[in-house]
């Protein structure tokens, strides 16, 4: 396959680049995670997000163990070619959940000012328990 | 000031997160930049974006030679800890430019399948020529 379109990405030092996942007509922001150039060619093959797994290293199929697979509809790079944006839909037996800790999005803790100073605040619900 | 806020941040080895800046009402994901502690605490205390410029090594107050300035609603962390999301109103001259190109987000190539293989397309009109 032609690899130019994966040489215009300007990866890091490890090999990666961050990737944030979009939802359809919603527009929520549902994660940020990181993506090899082995794991964007997997995405755009199987139209499903694959991604990087730093903990692990090793390729991480969204939704491999918990079912939430991700379908692709777009995908786009920034003007520095070092960022990608997904336009996914968050699919699974529960749809619409992204996070492992089993909400929407894994953005979920706001910040906050209190008296004390600021504060992050969880403020969106668990759809379903992990 | 209490800085527990700032530590719940997983810093990479730079010292950085990636942050997302969103546009509020649209939900257009606008850019995807690097914040580090300073340019975080400098976000909250003024409510406009601040990032961390790779580089120039230098803290980057979004707009401050463009104009494009950004002021930041809300401001979330995800799960990891290692993300951050703003909600951003991107004023300006010419407002909704985010981009340094003139565009009004960064992400303007799109991955299109074409005979000779994957292309990036740029699919979004220029605003203002920079």
């Amino acid at each position: 396959m032609n690899t130019d379109w994966l040489d215009r990405i300007a990866w890091n030092a490890d090999g990666l680049a961050p990737a944030i996942a979009q939802e359809a007509g919603s527009g929520d922001v549902l994660m940020l995670a990181w993506m090899s150039r082995e794991s964007l060619a997997l995405t755009l093959a199987s139209r499903e997000a694959v991604y990087w797994s730093r903990s692990r290293q090793a390729l991480w199929r969204k939704g491999e163990t918990s079912g939430h697979v991700q379908q692709v509809q777009d995908i786009r790079l920034d003007c520095d070619g070092d960022a990608i944006l997904l336009t996914v839909v968050q699919t699974g037996h529960t749809p619409g959940i992204a996070c492992h800790t089993g909400r929407h999005s894994c953005f979920f803790s706001q910040l906050q000012t209190a008296p004390e100073g600021p504060t992050w605040v969880s403020v969106t619900p668990v759809l379903k328990t992990p």
